[in-house]
């Protein structure tokens, strides 16, 4: 078993273990069928793995993590009521099997829950812990908000969308590092640059989002190809399209955001005909290895073994070049 | 001033003098709407006054208690979307003012800023206030799911309503009170004391919201008297009438509440004839008088000066002896 099974052991053991039956059973039904879904459990993946960077007592890491698991998954609770998802994970949302109502009590009480878990680790680090945790869901909550806005404007820069993931999904990629090597009482600037390692990292983990959502593998129960375009994302893709589009190509992918396509797969396929003639693929890439090789300059700056560091850049590699 | 009129003014100086103007303002504009509102601001004063009970330095509870304020604001906030209510402290909710998303998101952020102030005290006492506060704020989520139950129920036991009570709104009086015992580093048997008498209080409270929502003076930009009626709330007055009723005024009261009377004054009056027939403002007055000395006792027990407690009692008292 190598490092990374092991951790992702100990966090599928350490939530398998936690008992989520408590009553009211409308409440607390909804929390156990989010949590036994799985997901990737990225984010706790990444504060062991920071902490063991850091030489650190992964345990005392264990519960940290799962804090941010349960938040991660308090925001996609929320979020599917704000986008109407019907699915998650290949199952249905919260929102959707139950009602928005409960979706929206239940994600509040993951929100409580992942404090409760916060708190579980050593009471000296707590209040630095916290101050991370608490700092990374405000700026996600923004993220959010950011999300929504754009979805009601006609422009959006790549300035404007790099920001608005960077909140949205980056900075609860980074804050997990960070808490990670917090646990492990590594040095200071050590903490700043696993903290902007896992910032780039995430803007290149929701490119590579944008980009799998066109190019990617579809997955039997997994989302269907071209939701984002079908859903009228201004994705990274989107909004390179537009900046390089002619007048043509521009007010055909105007036209097609704008709702009056009733035809999804004509739709889909209309813009993917025009992201290929605009080599979106390879612009996105790009993009994506920009912010990629700029991660591995702050993973190198860290005062950790060549060896450690080695393990979280595999980690990342794997991330980087997933099909699905 | 007195020293609660102090405490009032430290709690209102604190909030005015938070910025709540961030970005995106489409998050935030609500976060200031709700804060600037006002509103009894109880919580955070109890917070004050426990802490001044056992003679520790109130300006060290201040941020604890104004945590404790935004995160109750913050259930309001959700709150108002799953009641659908239109109107709070006499203004639009955020939920009809913005709208539900809004509403969520902004509430989110509170949620995680209520945190960020929490975590400005004293470092060695953040993991147990966090503690109480976490705690507090699950019960209360607890609280709000029992009340959505009961709603569909036909019936609800005087124990069944005490017990969601207990959890919607006396928790989190009890955990204010908690929180500002343990920022004065009061001995372990006077914080549970403090807890019991606040949540004693807070059923009383609670009752004596019931009551005056039928037999309260009618505010100008307050709620509507017989509010509760007309929204088929299932109060201590009603489950109270419903147990005494005999069967003509049981099936009556039912009928009137199964949302089949059209004119809403006609209901409220004839649901009012049946409490008058029943005696029931005589019977809740009772039940709020058996909690309220309850609290009174466990008052006594914890070790603090005699003014000390007259000053907490006499501040309940005036709760007790509100007439809107």
């Amino acid at each position: 078993m190598t490092r990374i099974q092991e951790f992702q052991q100990l966090i599928d053991d350490l939530i398998a273990k936690q008992n989520f039956k408590h009553t009211p059973v409308e409440l607390y039904a909804p929390i156990e069928y989010v949590m036994s879904q799985g997901g990737k459990r990225l984010r706790p993946l990444l504060t062991m793995l920071s902490c063991d960077l850091f030489n650190g007592q992964v345990l005392h890491a264990l519960y940290p993590a799962l804090a941010i698991e349960v938040f991660h998954n308090f925001t996609l609770v929320h979020d599917d009521i704000m986008d109407k998802a019907p699915i998650r994970r290949g199952m249905q949302t919260v929102f959707k099997k139950w009602n928005a109502d409960i979706a929206i009590l239940s994600g509040d009480t993951m929100f409580a829950m992942a404090y409760q878990f916060a708190l579980k680790t050593d009471p000296l680090l707590i209040p630095e812990i916290l101050g991370v945790f608490s700092k990374a869901a405000i700026e996600v909550c923004e993220g959010q908000q950011l999300d929504m806005n754009y979805e009601g404007l006609e422009h959006v820069s790549i300035d404007e969308y790099i920001h608005m993931i960077t909140h949205k999904t980056a900075v609860l990629l980074g804050a997990s590092l960070k808490i990670g090597a917090i646990v492990a009482n590594a040095p200071a600037n050590s903490i700043q640059n696993i903290y902007d390692f896992g910032i780039n990292m995430g803007i290149a983990f929701q490119l590579k989002d944008d980009l799998l959502d066109v190019y990617g593998i579809e997955q039997k129960f997994g989302k269907m190809s071209g939701g984002d375009i079908a859903a009228n994302k201004k994705t990274y893709l989107y909004i390179k399209a537009r900046e390089l589009a002619n007048q043509k190509q521009s007010e055909e992918l105007s036209a097609m955001y704008s709702g009056q396509y009733a035809d999804t797969e004509e739709k889909i396929n209309r813009v993917k005909v025009i992201y290929d003639d605009l080599n979106i693929e390879e612009h996105v890439s790009q993009a994506m290895a920009y912010y990629y090789e700029k991660s591995l300059e702050f993973l190198e700056l860290t005062e950790a073994s060549p060896d450690k560091k080695m393990q979280i850049k595999d980690f990342a590699d794997h991330l980087y070049k997933r099909n699905h």
